[in-house]
């Protein structure tokens, strides 16, 4: 609703037993508000202020709107009021009347904005995001999450100029968060790690299946290395390492054991990513390499992979090739992978601990 | 460079031995350029196609520019032209004439803009990243990371429209990225997890630390569990534990070993979480709980903690448990962390492996 400019941006009634109340926010710092019925003033309480966001109630009888005829007057203090036509006099019509975002629960007493219901307009939106700020704070909810999808954009502006911040981004949409109470925010961080996967493959002759990157930004440049990757969204560790091995070597594997993991931060965009060694068998010996990543791969002897030059002083692969090697002649033992059921959230989900055997 | 309402998005001339080009984009897909010198055309191979994004290239003799005369005449095919008048008629001061972003390259042939140099004004940007991206093109760039910060939020919308992705977000920031070749994206993923700590702390007595949440979304409610939670940004899996240990119960513990860990998917935001349970040392036994989080926190028997009906059905919650107290009973052993640095980044961070003792 606007007001010559000035956006009068929740208006409704909540019926109470004795007496109702008029709700409402603006997208100004202080005003006037007066309640007329046949261009008499019925209410009391006026001047009134409210803040950006902030809420004003004033109470008034039902009996105070029983004809069309009633108006509220609003203006900033000192200035020219001006006369919004109450266009249903009925409370409860009046409180239909409100256009709030729609939105779900969740269940730690915040509200989940429905990204397919967004009004296509930013002015509708605009009103309607202040309007359900509001309704959400009177209802007490706390955190408040905003999809918005890439078609949705230009909505993103505003929401971050109401005080939204990001949550978390993916190609598609952004998440935003809006913390309402006026304490520390207890939402969720959003995700922080990339996990990586390293393959060990290692034949009956002793040697080790190794690649050399097209593209290393490191100083290894020339090595021959184990080969890696990045597990895909919702991958296992055991599948991305056997997926990693088969997209850059071509050669066919099955999982043995998780070894040793590595975890390091402030790597790529400040975030950090956990590196998981995995052990895993040869199904296949034939090479055919992906030629996008990798330059070279091929059987090398143990022997001559560890006595690699480069290795001899970094510290990290030295110590995880040690324990490959220690895998590969049984003097060392890893992580399985079991797969099971939480009674917490009802799903299935991988538990990785040394096999029971052992225990 | 608006041409009624066409946007003329690069123009700049490349010094070459004997000729120069014109390289251009515009955001429609069809049109002719000519180039005029006192109002005859010189050059020849118009009318001409590009599309958008497309960089089409018209070659001329330098001597072709040689009056401040010149024009450049584009507009859509069949439709009235428009000319453009070229300030300088000096190649290597037109060239100098061009607003592109800055930005640096990165290691893998992408550039990286720098967000503290974007221009305020939606218009300069809008025009700056076409002719960017033109330009990288041209250099043979592929990935470009475009962050843009809470204060030029207004510059999101016009960078998604310009076929930007996004990447990832946090507070305070969104990370956009373009991937300029006609292949697949080569840009790594943006992080997908987020990772938790759980504490299994036992003291000489064979109580165990336990707690109950405030706000358990599960159907565990009631239950006395193991303290959790997730870790900080660049914060140690071990340091994590400890931390919320410590805030949940007010207990101080030294870290012993890592001894199994969860990987699930598909929590919120369809993201997936790392969860390490950790077996620490208690170093004090006063209890003082955080009441934002905990409702509940006491010693408890292992026996009678064990014994909770809720574990006997639970696969997951269960196993843990099983391993937590063979553990404890010196029948198991997880991985202990060792700092050490790798050549590969020059850094130094944390490999979680069996004891060297073991190997």
């Amino acid at each position: 609703m606007l007001v010559q400019g000035w956006r009068l941006s929740e208006l409704h009634c909540h019926p109470l037993s004795t007496e109702s109340r008029i709700q409402w926010t603006t997208n100004f710092n202080s005003h006037a508000l007066a309640w007329s019925e046949s261009k008499s003033i019925v209410s009391t309480g006026f001047p009134c202020k409210a803040h950006h966001s902030e809420i004003t109630n004033i109470k008034f009888k039902p009996s105070n709107i029983g004809s069309r005829n009633s108006l509220i007057q609003v203006g900033r203090n000192g200035s020219k009021k001006q006369a919004v036509r109450v266009v249903s006099s009925d409370v409860s019509s009046l409180s239909m009347k409100l256009d709030l975002l729609e939105a779900y629960d969740d269940d730690y007493d915040g509200v989940v904005v429905n990204p397919e219901c967004l009004p296509p307009s930013a002015n509708a939106f605009a009103s309607m995001l202040c309007a359900s700020l509001s309704h959400w704070k009177i209802k007490g909810k706390k955190g408040v999450w905003l999809k918005i999808l890439d078609e949705q954009v230009d909505l993103v502006p505003i929401a971050i100029k109401e005080g939204f911040s990001y949550h978390h981004a993916e190609p598609g949409y952004v998440m935003l968060t809006f913390w309402i109470p006026d304490t520390p925010s207890m939402l969720p961080a959003s995700p922080s790690h990339l996990i990586g996967v390293g393959g060990f493959v290692i034949n009956e002759k002793r040697e080790v299946l190794v690649v050399k990157e097209k593209k290393c930004p490191c100083r290894c440049s020339g090595i021959w290395k184990l080969p890696t990757g990045f597990i895909n969204k919702s991958e296992e560790i055991f599948s991305g390492a056997i997926r990693e091995v088969k997209e850059e070597t071509g050669i066919d594997t099955s999982f043995l054991e998780m070894i040793a993991f590595r975890h390091a931060h402030l790597l790529a965009f400040e975030k950090s990513d956990l590196l998981f060694m995995c052990m895993l068998k040869p199904l296949s010996s034939d090479i055919s390499i992906d030629d996008k990543e990798i330059a070279e791969a091929k059987w090398m002897p143990l022997d001559e992979f560890v006595g690699q030059s480069f290795y001899e002083d970094d510290q990290m692969s030295k110590k995880i090739i040690d324990i490959c090697t220690a895998t590969y002649e049984n003097q060392y033992s890893g992580l399985t992978a079991h797969e099971m059921t939480s009674k917490m959230d009802g799903k299935s989900s991988y538990l990785y601990y040394k096999d029971l055997k052992e225990i």
